[in-house]
């Protein structure tokens, strides 16, 4: 491959990586995808795997090898103070072949970076957890929540999953109003739904004391799951579900305000974001409401953004046409 | 000690265990402490390790051995059912000379039969979780709430402890008022109080990012040791605390009134409920005003409860004296 520079551009998430081996005029002509590449939640070694495994197919599918990679960009969650602890990952990338530099750049820069190429502008992601960040001169300049399940990321995911389980377990318990969520959450669980609320041992329905097992057996974070029954349940018009969504929607918004100073464009991502709903409708009407109207640009990944801030590292100018031919090279998903 | 029937009541918790030798008459002739005794919660072998510190200072204070207990009952955490799976403690306690029966109880059960001999009544735990019952007959004929720290305990020290989290979360994110909580909090979370507002590296200030990083350091069920401060910020009239305190409260009486049909004694036991604040005067007022009206009892353990279930599982009766000769004869704490 010689003389042309190549660039990869790695969104190492907590679930899955995505590797984008890309050209200065944006040509994605090696995509990869591996699993969780965040040491941080997965510990070194699976992390490791993960980005070799998606580093490795973008490479193949080029006929390129890491001697060819001018520089690397990994975007990952907590990870953007860059120097210090990279040589799990560089190390690695060093014997074999790679001579490049690496940077380690924010998860939410990445994803902004996948749908603006402004300087100044605002990303929001709403997927298990919640974040809103302004990004002011090409860096972060403002953060809000991303503060975790158990203490905040509101009207998250599992925020929203919560919410679901509270009701209906509030429902079976006597101390909620009815809701289409019971039958959907138990069924998920689970947790037989016929029969579900005749009268156990204490006098509770039988489905309390089976979903509180199911619940508690899981992971607390996995509660996240259930975030797509409140979608169904509201499009349904239940008036618990409908209630949750303008709920989560509203904290996003706060949220939002909390970084929010001037106009630019919006870059939104996640799994909450990406469905119709309530949460993306209040997302829309806040900034066509804000002064300066930018449209929310909905993106699936940072791997684009990841390509783009390793093209800015390497020197390259990254234009409104390198971002889009970056964006129309990766395979969705 | 040949003729005089002993038995022996065993409040087996999840942090600690109390067993009682106790006489037909209510004498308590041996008391011991352990361990967690909750083999769900702390494994099998802790919890036979606590049961038998308890049960062996008991028996020595009294110069006794397993062999003079015609009976133990052993109040427990969700092994209310009987049989079964009981060989965990019933092999060693055979191995060592007991020939008595064994009965596993409801710690609610206990609870209640600790401030209570009213075969209907009402049991009223705030402790780390919450619960309500509805005792009749001498067994438990309803419950409602002690649905743990994810999906229930609504009131309880962990929900309040959780609150307090959120509240200096919030304040510190710019979401919340300012309350008295913060330094608090900060201070029992091991982050320095001094400095705590000065901006960090996205603009928050510093003491959030390591408050969140202390907070997510322990089990999430560590939030209720943060309850205590709720009640010290509240006297102080901090309008925050004191609406903390007031909701959980509020949420206590909802859940006893899934339960409450008819008059009879409410027994009161958990940390929450020991201390003067909210939860305790709402609960008195609730009763006060209930039809027929009873005065709340405190209890402190299901110690003296237990050894009530054993001596009636043996077939002795027990009056208000009995019960208050248990109550009078067992230390404090």
């Amino acid at each position: 491959m010689g003389c042309i520079m190549l660039v990869l551009g790695v969104d190492a998430g907590g679930t899955s990586t995505r590797a984008v081996l890309a050209t200065a005029d944006g040509q994605c002509v090696g995509y990869g995808r591996g699993g969780s590449g965040n040491p941080t939640s997965s510990g070194v070694s699976l992390a490791r795997d993960g980005v070799f495994d998606a580093v490795g197919q973008a490479l193949r599918v080029a006929g390129a090898d890491l001697g060819d990679v001018t520089g690397l960009a990994m975007a990952i969650a907590g990870h953007d103070s860059g120097g210090g602890e990279n040589s799990w990952i560089l190390d690695p990338l060093r014997e074999r072949g790679f001579r490049g530099a690496l940077h380690f750049e924010s998860d939410l820069l990445a994803m902004y970076s996948s749908g603006a190429v402004a300087p100044v502008g605002y990303g929001v992601v709403c997927g298990t957890g919640a974040s809103a960040v302004r990004v002011q001169g090409g860096r972060v300049a403002a953060a809000a929540d991303g503060l975790g399940w158990l203490l905040g990321d509101r009207g998250s995911g599992f925020w929203i999953g919560r919410r679901a389980a509270h009701a209906v377990v509030d429902q079976l318990e006597g101390v909620g109003a009815e809701t289409a969520l019971t039958p959907l959450v138990l069924h998920a669980a689970g947790v037989a739904v016929d029969g579900a609320a005749e009268p156990g041992r204490d006098g509770r329905p039988i489905g309390l004391e089976r979903l509180i097992r199911a619940l508690y057996a899981q992971r607390p974070v996995r509660l996240a799951t259930l975030a797509p029954l409140v979608f169904d349940a509201a499009e349904a018009a239940d008036p618990v579900a409908c209630g949750i969504l303008e709920r989560a929607g509203e904290l996003l918004v706060q949220t939002i305000e909390l970084v929010q100073q001037g106009s630019g464009p919006v870059v939104a991502g996640g799994s909450i974001l990406a469905r119709d709903g309530a949460p993306r409708r209040l997302l829309r009407e806040h900034f066509a409401a804000a002064e300066g109207e930018y449209p929310v640009v909905l993106v699936d990944s940072g791997a684009a953004g990841a390509a783009v801030l390793a093209l800015r590292n390497a020197g390259a100018p990254v234009d409104e046409r390198v971002l889009a031919r970056l964006r129309a090279g990766i395979p969705a998903g």
